[in-house]
């Protein structure tokens, strides 16, 4: 597959079906927009699918896992072994995205795109390694350009796929200890912003290993130098599997007219690569949550992105994605369910 | 009943539950305090039930619905006759309530505690009502002391009623054309705000409706007198019959241990009314959400709740009452269901 090909089949919504839905959404009964945010999922969704009545019936989070070289500088508050045994995790459903997917109604993906670990056979595992964990982006590039590559593939390979077998929206998450880092070190390129601006504290470091985190994003910015202009250049130097996968997904899901929910800080990283790559498949994209990661806010801001939930996390995994997908349905059941100020036999607005 | 021997039984919430619920959080496989807010759910869940194992399998929540004779003043944008057509809307299934409610897996309780319509015998409704609707607030007091207790009333036997059945969670709601007026009334009366700080559009009035708004509200407190430090002379004076069913409600879920979602601007003064009367009722109330009408703010600032959605929402009924209640029940299900660090196999924090 060729990407730019690809890309071509990427288009913007179309503003009728927004119309259409707003239409319905002012006849049914309630003071026009007093459900706010809601029909705002409603035209979005409708405009997505092309159809006036969607549906939602088929849900999924993919959670991407991957390694990061740059964990032995110590930027995490976490050993890297924590990235199998939380993908183990995840394969036995005691972590908190299969109880939020469960929540939900979503099934639960875990994709291993670059895990510094041999899973041999794993039950449930969809093994798409391209690399075992990235190289220390603070002494190189965290992987070749054609690497880089493979990862978006991987994630649009897996929106075909999951498009094809009838799911209708899709949850972006991610697994690897130390992401954060190439996270914000890509959002400090992308947005211009300070590193010190966009660089939080990941699972929980203090000061001083916050202090050695911010010098290590400098480094791995300075002697990577990524090329601001080109998105695959700076996922390739200064990035990570995962994130790259996750860029992949959001291609695929504009590609398929699949509505696609952002996670956290990393996901949303992911989603501001496939934006640059394609700036029509933000409107594909739902902003799941505002994360407490403050480099997060920037991003949703180059984007132009509105969290949908702001209940101050910063786990990762697709769990904000999940939980915002029953908000998201919320605005569809809403469109769909509700009687007419006609059927209701309701006086309208004077 | 006695209100004053019925409230000794309110009594704060005990912190030894919230240690115990922590140091599970703490345990579970995800960095600490990683699930933000959903964490505090949980931690308040355990604390309101004293059991460290609470369900929430049984949830419903309450559309108080009546009529305010200061609809007469022109302050809403839909007529009067709307309050039963919505109230039989409600019974039908089509409203935003029902729909939102059947998402979270609530029952929607709808109760005619002052509607100005002879409802008859209707399948479904529970008929309390204490008045055909308030008086006309601008001219003299909307019900007397009596009516606004009886009010109260209606609310804490409901709750004692469905406590009693074994409901594990309540959420508020409010149908009544033209009660935003007595809310904003309540709120500048208990707040000391300016009638034209907390003083919003309603269902959607415009600006010259809305300064006959502002002065219907003046006069009403001017020609009232409301005794701010007495909340039941204040619900009489200038409150409504909904309003007070939604302070008995929380009082009466105060009293029994139960969990209260409180929705938008309407359902959150009633509360207001509950904590002036008990401010211990507090540790009981969530939050739904950050309602469109401009006091809400005001009254959530004076009680001191944060809202757990901002979508925008100016609906009532209990919409956000409902959708809130699956993301409080989020928070319970990560508390009960994660795998610990021990039962996963997880390295925790270095």
């Amino acid at each position: 597959m060729e990407l730019k090909t690809f890309l071509s089949r990427v288009e913007s919504v179309n503003g009728k079906f927004i119309e259409a839905a707003q239409k319905r959404l002012d006849n049914l009964t309630k003071p026009q927009g007093s459900l706010g945010r809601l029909e705002e999922f409603a035209r979005r969704l409708v405009s997505i699918a092309e159809n006036t009545m969607p549906d939602l019936n088929k849900k999924v989070v993919f959670t991407f896992a991957g390694d990061h070289g740059v964990a032995e500088e110590g930027v995490s508050a976490f050993p890297k072994e924590v990235t199998p045994q939380m993908v183990l995790n995840f394969l036995r459903g005691g972590a908190g995205i299969n109880v939020l997917a469960r929540h939900a109604g979503a099934e639960v993906v875990v994709v291993d795109i670059g895990v510094d670990y041999d899973f041999g056979n794993t039950d449930g595992l969809i093994s798409k390694k391209i690399m075992k964990g990235t190289k220390n982006i603070r002494r190189g590039p965290a992987m070749t350009r054609d690497e880089a590559l493979k990862c978006i593939e991987t994630g649009i390979e897996l929106a075909n796929e999951y498009a094809r077998s009838g799911y209708k929206i899709f949850g972006t998450g991610d697994m690897g200890i130390a992401n954060t880092t190439p996270s914000a070190a890509i959002t400090s390129v992308l947005t211009g912003k300070p590193v010190e601006e966009i660089t939080g504290r990941g699972t929980g470091i203090n000061d001083s290993a916050w202090n050695n985190k911010v010098q290590v994003i400098k480094d791995a910015i300075s002697v990577n130098k990524p090329n601001p202009s080109d998105p695959i250049d700076i996922l390739s130097k200064i990035g990570g599997a995962e994130i790259g996968g996750i860029a992949g997904l959001v291609l695929g899901a504009a590609a398929n007219r699949i509505p696609v929910v952002v996670d956290g800080f990393i996901s949303t990283a992911g989603a501001l690569i496939a934006y640059e790559i394609e700036p029509k498949t933000k409107d594909y994209m739902f902003a799941a949550h505002n994360s407490q990661e403050i480099g997060h806010k920037a991003i949703l801001e180059k984007i132009g992105l509105r969290p949908i939930l702001d209940l101050d996390l910063r786990l990762g995994e697709g769990t904000g994605s999940a939980l915002a997908m029953l908000v998201i349905e919320a605005g569809l059941k809403i469109y769909k369910e509700m009687a007419t100020f006609g059927e209701a036999g309701v006086a309208e607005k004077v």
